[in-house]
């Protein structure tokens, strides 16, 4: 698939939730046809998509009519399993490809491949035993946290081990998964950064935000980050490399640590539109859902420059919910909901972008820049 | 329905064109599922709908396990038949209800409601006899335009009488259906508004534009009108009038005629989202599809200030289509796509929107404001 896709062509997505429901909407605005896979009946991506199949990521039955449904298969997050891919990669194009999804759905793989693409990251340690566990703990001291490898997201597989006596436990609770153990970083700020890469390798990136999690999932995003212009730039660069070294073709966030003297340790990233990036569909002429879309289509990337400044407030379980109705008459606030029937602790519902002049998100402070958010 | 929708209710749509589309796109934004029912398969509605129907409008029996699956019902174009309605509203709520329709699907019931509603328009007389038109001809002069009360748009349906003797074959190609004889205005310019009223009566009006046609199907919109603050205002007075008389529930569109002395004569209304609003998509916080949403839902109408002013270039047939590369690389552009398998000529294809900033498109001329849109 060298060619652009033309209109009218069928984009899969792997995954129906909130994520692939956004792409799947940007892909209907350029004039995509979307067949959404996933396990869950009705998920939020199907509410919005031509067609969709219901059928396990291991069903290669279902895979192979899927593949033969669809001219490029996509998906919105990284726990896709790695042989549902290796299934369809022969089939039909798959961006990112399975080597992307490899890397950036295991830790250990990610903490190498940062390293090698020349992004620092904070010190961290393979654990497979509790020999391997206490070596670690010696070697970065504590308070560290042990998590899973895989499977891991919103603070779930993870926990903080602040003191000796606490390792057992952890080790216990985590395995007998492979595990990591990485060192507590005391950071000023969490950055993320995000950039769309074409099959051609151009690249657009997005400004460089911060991000303010509540009980480890993400609660706010302020669009740009309020940091140095150098430090904007840099967490930039960083996922700019990263997306060229993993020759990428769709859309890449990485998350970053901004230490109290400006250095930037690379976290996570996820090869994917991310919540950290919701702000650019209304503050930006493109959002990151079509600049995916553009980049899995062949398309040529559009301008990620923001023409409002903006702060992003997730709706989360119940008490984002409860924030609905007034969100919807708050002047300059623009709310989505993602279709999901049922409102359970921790579960993404929404967001609600707060559209801002540009260039005065760094003369207010939070009070004056959440006004009822 | 006095409370606002919740979210997950159903919105059934009738009509599965590309409004129908965009309402569908901007709903699901907001967490409503639509259920889109017209008789084409595969419409561009469906395209984006959690369920659809297909079927006839005179389907009762579809129409009724329609009503019984959706918990508002809106309309996404005026020649939806009455009787579609009339069959519906026992079931379900009908926003806009079914006597704003038939006033908006007879150009008859429209001069005569404009006129109630202290909307200037121009001369015009009932045609249903050739004496009829002879008289009609004798009181207006020439030229005059001949219509069909019903099912007319993008110039279908009409005929412009240049000279007494073209008068008997404009009748004979439109009889026997009823007519209209409408003075032939010689406009400065073509404007439009468009407002959102909610179930409160409350409204929210977007700025006034100057629209051009080409082969009588609209070409481009330029937002806002490049005119003298006091005849936008009056635009938008007049639209605002004309939606409070109809009592409506959602969207009213007004097409008028700017004549040279500064007057504005009302023209065409359509009680839906429209295409001179298409420019709101991106250029205001919430563009005319969610307000509609909204309007229908039982929400807040949104702020409708527009952020940017903005260029609206149509898509049509092949020629628009030919644009479609071209104009997905030009920075500053958001283009959009309907879905629609072939461009046959005079079909609507698509659009795009220039983004040009806040109030400069007064020190425009055309070539500025376009630049290869």
């Amino acid at each position: 698939m060298s060619r652009p896709l033309p209109p009218n062509a069928t984009i899969g997505i792997l995954g129906g939730g909130q994520l692939g429901r956004m792409s799947a909407l940007a892909a209907a605005r350029l004039g995509y046809r979307c067949h959404v896979y996933a396990p869950e009946p009705d998920s939020p991506g199907m509410q919005v998509a031509a067609s969709h199949t219901v059928a396990s990521y291991e069903d290669t039955a279902a895979l192979a009519r899927f593949a033969a449904a669809v001219d490029v298969v996509t998906f919105e997050f990284e726990n896709v399993p790695a042989a549902t891919l290796d299934a369809l990669a022969p089939l039909v194009p798959c961006r990112p490809g399975v080597a992307t999804l490899r890397t950036c759905q295991d830790r250990l793989a990610e903490k190498r491949f940062l390293e090698s693409a020349g992004v620092p990251v904070g010190p961290w340690r393979a654990v497979l035993t509790e020999t391997d566990l206490a070596a670690g703990i010696a070697a970065l001291g504590l308070p560290a946290v042990l998590k899973t490898t895989r499977l891991g997201y919103d603070g779930r597989g993870q926990a903080v081990i602040r003191a000796p006596a606490e390792a057992a436990a952890a080790y216990a609770r985590l395995s007998p998964k492979p595990l990591i153990l990485e060192a507590f970083i005391p950071f000023a700020a969490e950055l993320s950064a995000i950039v769309a890469r074409g099959a051609d390798g151009a690249t657009a990136v997005f400004d460089a935000v911060e991000n303010r999690h509540h009980h480890h999932i993400l609660d706010l995003s302020f669009a740009p980050a309020r940091v140095a212009p150098g430090i904007a730039a840099a967490a930039q660069a960083h996922v700019t490399a990263a997306a060229a070294a993993l020759d990428l073709i769709g859309v890449l966030a990485l998350e970053l640590f901004l230490l109290p003297d400006g250095r930037l340790l690379g976290n996570e990233m996820a090869p994917r539109p991310h919540n950290s990036g919701h702000w650019t569909m209304d503050a930006c002429a493109a959002g990151q859902f079509e600049q995916h879309i553009r980049a899995i289509a062949g398309l040529p990337l559009a301008d990620p420059a923001r023409h409002h400044d903006a702060v992003m407030r997730n709706l989360v379980g119940p008490e984002g919910m409860a924030r609905w109705p007034d969100l919807l008459a708050l002047p300059g606030v623009v709310p989505h909901l993602y279709g999901k029937a049922e409102a359970r602790p921790g579960r993404k519902m929404g967001h609600a972008n707060r559209l801002l002049p540009l260039n005065s998100l760094a003369g207010l402070d939070d009070a004056g820049a959440l006004r009822g958010l």
